[in-house]
C-alpha cells in the first residue's frame, strides 16, 4: 500500500440515518474554501466524546466538555465546526465568541445552546472571526443533506492533503447498520503537532450511558496509538454519535454478541481513520508500524514505542532509507524503563533480524536492512525480553517537507 | 552575537600544567582525518565524570563507569578518544575491543589498563575497527604536547562545524590557575540527538573526593540545560580533571572563599562549552534562551522548558521567524503540570509581552513579535504564576539543514 491513500470514493461513504450535514464558506481565513460544517442530529441521537488533555484547552473544547459532563446528561442535537482558526489561547473572549456561535445556531434550529457542540481548528491565539461564522450559519443549515460525508471530510481539513472518510456496514440479526466516520489531522508525526478532529456516527441503538466509555475505548484503540495522553494539541476532539434509528435490540452492554460485533466494526473504522492521519502526516514518505513486545506492562511498551516514534534521529533515518538502526536501540535505551537490560533486546525490521541480545545480529547484512528501509511501509518489532505485554503504534518519518509545511503554515 | 561562534583562537586556549595531548589519524571511518586523541595526565591528577543515563550504554561508557566507581577509587592517567564509531550496541565484543585498546595504550605508557578511560563517538551498532586504533596509538603518544588543546577540540569533532574550546585564568591568592575545556556535539537540538563529549581540566589542587560531585554539579549547570537526564545518547560523557600542580592551598570544600571562586570559574567554562554545542546544533539558525519562572518547583520549570524546546512545531516556527506563539502556549499546556491554570500564564519574547492571563496580550502587535523572531538570539520568558522557582535552558530552531544532516549522516 502506498503511504498516501487515495481520496475517499463518495459512493463508498454511506449516509447514517438520522444525521444531516451542511457545509458553507464563512471566509474565516480565506474566501472560496468550505470552512464551516454543521452536523444536525435527529432527536434520539446519543453522543460521547473524548478531548485533549492539554492544560491549554481551546474554548470550544471547554464548552464541549462542560456540555457532555453536565449533571443529568446532554441532549446534543448539532455540531458546528470551523477551520482556519483554533479559538485557542483566546481567553474569556474566545469562550464568549464560541458561545455566540452556538447561540445563533440554536436560534436557527430552535434548540437550546447547550445542545450544540462547537469545534475549531487552525491557527492558535488569534481572535476567532465569529461574525463571519455566524453570517454563514444559515447557508450551512440550508445546505444540510444526508449524503455529503465525503464533502464534509474535505470541509474540516486544514493542512491535510487528502480527505479521510471510511464507512462500513454491519448486520445485527436482520438489521443492517451503517458506521461512517471522518477525521482531519495531518501533523501527527509527533503528538503535539496539530489538531485531530474525528467524528464517527452509526444508526445503531446504543444506551446513552455507554457512549462516553465507548468514545474513550475507541480513541484508545486508534487515535491514542498515533498520539499520547497528555501530549495533545489544544483542540483535539473525537466524537461518537449513535442515532438509534436501526431496527435491532438496543445495545446495553459491549459484552453481548451483538455488542462485540458492533464494537469491533466501530474500532475498525476508528483505526482506519487514525492510520489515515499518519499516512497523511505532514511530509510523511513512510508508514511505520511499531510492534513492541516482551514488556512487563502495556505502559512500558507504550514508552518504548513513543521514544522511537518521537526521535527525530530515527525519523530522519527512515526518511533517508538509512538502516542506521543503532538509533532505534538508543531510543529504546532512553525510553524510561529504569531496569532495562540491554542484553535482552531483539530488534527486527519486517522479517530481518537486526539486533540480538542488544547488539548487531551476527547474520545481519546491511543490504537486508536497506531493502526494508526503502519500502513505503515498514514494520519495526522490538522485543524487550521482560514479560508478556505487547502493543502496536503507528508513526511516520521526518522529511524536508515537514519542515517546509510547518515553517510556512501561516504565510 | 551570531548563532555560530568563530573557531577558537589557539592563542587564547591555555595549556593546563600536568596534561599533554596527542593526536593521530587512525582512519576509523576515513583517512586524512585526525580521529584519535590521547590525554596523558600527570600522576597527581584526580578525575571525576558523569555519563549518559541511556540504558543502552556504549561499551566505553561502561568501562569508564566501572573504573571511576571502583571501590578504593581510580587512579586515571590517560584518556583515549576515537571518532568515527561509537562502539555502542556492540555487545560483549564491543567491551573487549575497547579493553584491547586500553591494554595496548597501558603497555605503551607502562600503566595498568584500569588507569585509562576510553571514549568513542560516531555511528552506533557497527563493530569498532580496534586494530586501526591500536596501530595509531604510538603515533598519538609520540605526538603528545601540552599546547594542542585547540587542535584536540578539532580532533574529537564528528558532525560539528566548529571546534569548541574555552580557557580561563583565575587567581587564588598568589597562585594563577588555568581552566581549559573542550567539547564536541552538534546534534543536541533534542536531547537524544547525538553524543556529547566534554573534557574540562585545571591545574588546581582539589581533593579527590570532590571530583565526582564536582562533575555532576558542573554538568547540571551546563550540559544538562541543553539536554535532560535519562534522555541522552548512548555515549555522552563529561570528565573533569584536576592536575594538582598549582601552588595554592588545596580545595577541600566548595563553600570556602577559594572554593567558590574556583567553582564559579569552572561553571563559566562549562556553560560556555554547553552553549557552544547549542550554537553549533545541526542546522541551527537561532539561539534560544528559555527562562521559565513562577514555577512551584525547579522540576516544573524544567518540564515546561523541555516541552517548548522539544516541540518540532515551536522549533520550525523559530526557523521561519514566524511569531506563531500559540505553539509555545500549547507546549506549556502539555508539559505535564497536571493542575496548571492556563489563565495565569504570561509569555514574553525578549521584552515584548505576547500573552497575558493565558491569552493574547491586548497591546501585542504581530510586527513586534516578528521583529524579535527575526533575531539570531531570542529570549523566551514564560511565567507560570504558580510560585517562586525559576530556571534557564538553551535550545535552537529546527531547519531544513537539520533534516539533511541527519538523513545523510552515514552516506
Amino acid at each position: 500500500m502506498p503511504v498516501r491513500l487515495p481520496p475517499p470514493n463518495p459512493a463508498e461513504i454511506f449516509p447514517v440515518p438520522g444525521i444531516q450535514i451542511g457545509i458553507a464558506q464563512a471566509g474565516v481565513k480565506r474566501a472560496d474554501k468550505d470552512d464551516l460544517t454543521v452536523f444536525l442530529l435527529d432527536s434520539e441521537t446519543v453522543v460521547g466524546g473524548v478531548f485533549t488533555k492539554n492544560r491549554f484547552k481551546a474554548a470550544p473544547v471547554q464548552i464541549c466538555e462542560s456540555i457532555l459532563n453536565a449533571p443529568g446528561g446532554a441532549n446534543v442535537r448539532a455540531l458546528v465546526i470551523n477551520t482556519g482558526n483554533a479559538n485557542a489561547g483566546t481567553g474569556d473572549s474566545g469562550l464568549s465568541n464560541a458561545r455566540l456561535i452556538c447561540a445563533e445556531l440554536a436560534k436557527l434550529l430552535s434548540l437550546n445552546p447547550n445542545q450544540i457542540l462547537p469545534f475549531s481548528t487552525g491557527v492558535i491565539m488569534e481572535p476567532l472571526p465569529f461574525e463571519k461564522i455566524i453570517k454563514a450559519l444559515p447557508a450551512a443549515v440550508k445546505a444540510a443533506s444526508s449524503d455529503v460525508w465525503a464533502q464534509a471530510a474535505h470541509s474540516i481539513m486544514t493542512t491535510d492533503t487528502v480527505a479521510k472518510a471510511f464507512s462500513q456496514r454491519v448486520s445485527l440479526g436482520a438489521a443492517s447498520l451503517t458506521i461512517t466516520g471522518i477525521a482531519k489531522g495531518a501533523g501527527m508525526i509527533h503528538p503535539n503537532m496539530a489538531t485531530m478532529l474525528g467524528y464517527l456516527a452509526t444508526d445503531a441503538q446504543i444506551a446513552p450511558e455507554l457512549m462516553k466509555p465507548l468514545a474513550l475505548e475507541l480513541a484508545n484503540s486508534s487515535f491514542n496509538r498515533i498520539t499520547v495522553d497528555g501530549d495533545t494539541s489544544t483542540n483535539d476532539s473525537f466524537v461518537v454519535m449513535a442515532t438509534n434509528k436501526a431496527a435491532h435490540a438496543p445495545i446495553t452492554s459491549w459484552s453481548t454478541e451483538d455488542g462485540q460485533i458492533l464494537l469491533k466494526a466501530l474500532k475498525r473504522v476508528s483505526v482506519q481513520l487514525a492510520q489515515a492521519i499518519v499516512r497523511d502526516a505532514e511530509g510523511a514518505t513512510k508508514f511505520i508500524t511499531l510492534n513492541i513486545k516482551g514488556g512487563q506492562t502495556l505502559e512500558e511498551c507504550k514508552k518504548v514505542a513513543l521514544a522511537i516514534a518521537h526521535s527525530p534521529l530515527v525519523k530522519t533515518a527512515f526518511f533517508a532509507s538509512d538502516p542506521n538502526l543503532g538509533r532505534i536501540l538508543a531510543a529504546v535505551g532512553y525510553a524510561g524503563i529504569e531496569d532495562l537490560d540491554q542484553s535482552r533486546i531483539e530488534l527486527y525490521l519486517d522479517d530481518v533480524h537486526v539486533a540480538t541480545s542488544g547488539s548487531r545480529h551476527p547474520h545481519y547484512k546491511e543490504e537486508d536492512g536497506q531493502r526494508v528501509m526503502k519500502q513505503e511501509e515498514i514494520l519495526v518489532t522490538v522485543d524487550l525480553g521482560r514479560g508478556g505485554a505487547e502493543d502496536t503504534f503507528w508513526t511516520c518519518d521526518l522529511s524536508h517537507e515537514y519542515v517546509s509545511i510547518n515553517a510556512d503554515y501561516r504565510s
